[in-house]
């Protein structure tokens, strides 16, 4: 959390990933970020990892820092006053995140013709408008069946279309706003899923490829693709990904481990030049087996102080436990986490923005709200509607705040 | 590419992903992103996947839309060239994008001696300032104990730290310059590959899960966590992901398989509420057993059919052949792929960015330049150097530039 942005206000309409992700850095950068979702929570109001009770860690992680309403948007009533959030008055105001098809009178051309200079900044499935989804976008980005030993797809576990997604977003939020306030022009941005993942298989290589080497690379399991690096298993049970994609690194790594002079005779023995990345992968099995013998007679303790200080790339795999428990930059001991009380989850140490502004000071982490925690606060600051107009609308069913109802 | 960042210039000092993503980002808005490498190219300069000739399309796909300025940078004259063009004149200009060691003299505090209100965005592995690279951030990570069927760590092959690492710095980026242009004041921006991990680990609530749950979720393969989605093998050996994450898609697909009633008795047989994620989740395997006979009897030509306008959310697994010769999304048929020759490589569909802007028109995408292409315009162009004293850093060996060497 910092300042930088605290002059922009924000409207969001979103579920899961991509945008929710998009508008909480915008939050983290100090924007005011205003989510608003149908009474009862959107779509992704459940998604697991949930607690026992059925808070969903997974919601609360991705609208930290926010604002939430909660409106009757299956009514035009309810519809109407998003409206009027979205397209209020403000040199700073007027800029609309979304990730979900736009209901009637919140598409670009109504939120524009209420609001001239209206920034709307649109993820879609495919650019055709079509439904797609990290996991149906993956299945077709070829990345699975590269992934793992091969054979059968691998799906990734990390949501990594989405993430892209909502960070381009954030990107071309920032740039569009920066229009805004040069020329006075607001526009509507549309990102498609399938055009983030399209850009990145191309932007790696893997369409020219194709195109230009008539092939594809196979899939190698966890070894590195045209360098050296895979996982050995340790004495004591752990694995360690060890690296070598510099020149500086391969030597790094025969001193570290003694085995210099039996890694040259690999060159030789494969007639290889290991001084290259290419030499090396060729050669990979053959040096795996030196490698993994060593790591094989160690424990991971005993492996951590042999390649500490040494320029030797390399660390150990550990699970979600693993990383929470023993890893202190998980821990607040890293200014990137404070434990902060999650309203109807508990305390637990959360992570704020991945970035360090030396001309913004860190400011506290904060929570995701409860559902409709800021109703009223922003219909009545917002909007300017009277205590009285809120009440009826809570009554009508039509707004919604945790306290009330 | 568009001309949104058309004043903006941006000084690049990178390798590999994160920082030439994220300069590329900038590049495809407009901006003049000067990547000043190493004469004979900096470690990323022979990255795979290469051309039978050894060119690196992996370099070509980061690096496109950019000027390459071409510098002896391990010796005093060439770096003190580098921090002139970094820290030049105007009011776009004095910004600098990196994801290396800072060389001598083009620390934050050099450049800032000689530019007050440079901006400095700088990406380093461990916030510590220790080396970390996408494969050991992943393995600390906790995803590739989840990815797969369990038991062995699997590495995902995109490399999604360092794709989310160079989103970030350019939203960072914009962030600081919007800063700049409202106080004067420039900064350094510091993120930490690993903190961009712990943060996206965090806000998918896998902290929290293990804080307050004191437990992690399992690996479940191609699984979807916490509702229905799997991978299928259909009649004619492919593969296709089927997802029921929300009720409506639960319901289409149903009616689209013709299994509902069966689906429906799945309900009573495990006990659970099928409309529900988590009952879903929990009933999958005898969910699947239906969806796998069904997809079993028919080919990915039938499916395509019988799922097509039904609301069922699905896709084939293909891989990078299949999505670039078969895939029209992958083409120049897609507004995002424009045919490009590439110099030194040969002519491929090069995918721009994946950003609509309605006000901003979509240019014509630009290839990757060749190493050192533009060392000459830049000194004469940024720092005013007569042809003389260019051809004089020539002969010295102080630049670089394909014509004359």
């Amino acid at each position: 959390m910092n300042r930088l942005l605290e002059d922009l206000r924000i409207v969001e309409f979103s579920a899961f990933v991509a945008a929710p992700l998009g508008g909480m850095t915008m939050a983290q950068l100090g924007a005011d970020v205003i989510r608003i979702d149908p009474i009862g929570g959107a779509i992704d109001f459940a998604r697991w990892p949930v607690t026992d009770s059925g808070a969903s860690l997974y919601w609360a992680g991705l609208n930290k820092a926010k604002r939430s309403v909660a409106l009757a948007l299956d009514k035009p009533e309810g519809r109407e006053l998003a409206r009027a959030i979205a397209t209020a008055p403000g040199p700073g105001a007027g800029i609309v995140l979304t990730n979900l098809p736009p209901l009637a009178g919140l598409d670009y051309a109504s939120l524009k013709s209420e609001r001239d200079d209206i920034i709307v900044l649109r993820l879609t499935g495919n650019r055709d408008g079509s439904a797609a989804v990290d996991y149906t976008v993956n299945a077709a980005s070829g990345f699975p069946l590269v992934t793992g030993p091969g054979g059968a797809p691998v799906n990734h576990v990390l949501p990594a279309w989405d993430i892209a997604a909502g960070l381009y977003l954030a990107t071309a939020l920032l740039a569009a706003e920066r229009h805004r306030g040069r020329t006075g022009a607001g526009q509507e941005v549309v990102a498609a899923l399938s055009d983030v993942m399209l850009a990145m298989v191309g932007h790696l290589g893997y369409v020219g490829d194709v195109h230009i080497n008539g092939r594809a690379r196979p899939a190698i399991g966890n070894d590195l693709y045209g360098s050296f690096g895979r996982d050995f298993a340790t004495a004591d049970g752990r694995r360690v990904m060890i690296i070598a994609l510099t020149p500086r690194q391969w030597r790094a790594l025969g001193r570290a481990t003694g085995l210099a002079d039996k890694l040259a005779m690999v060159g030789t023995m494969m007639e290889v030049d290991l001084d290259t990345e290419s030499g090396r992968f060729e050669a990979r099995d053959a040096i795996a087996a030196l490698i993994a013998r060593w790591c094989a007679g160690k424990t991971l303790a005993e492996i951590a102080p042999a390649f500490a200080g040494t320029g030797v790339l390399w660390g150990p795999f550990q699970d979600f436990v693993g990383l929470v428990r023993d890893d202190p930059r998980a821990s607040p001991k890293n200014p990137l986490f404070a434990e902060i009380e999650q309203p109807g989850i508990g305390r637990y140490p959360m992570p704020g923005l991945p970035l360090d502004f030396s001309a913004a000071t860190r400011q506290p982490t904060r929570p995701a709200p409860r559902l409709g925690e800021h109703t009223d606060i922003v219909l009545a600051q917002v909007l300017g509607l009277p205590a009285a107009e809120i009440g009826r609308l809570h009554d009508a069913g039509i707004a919604f705040g945790p306290k009330r109802s």
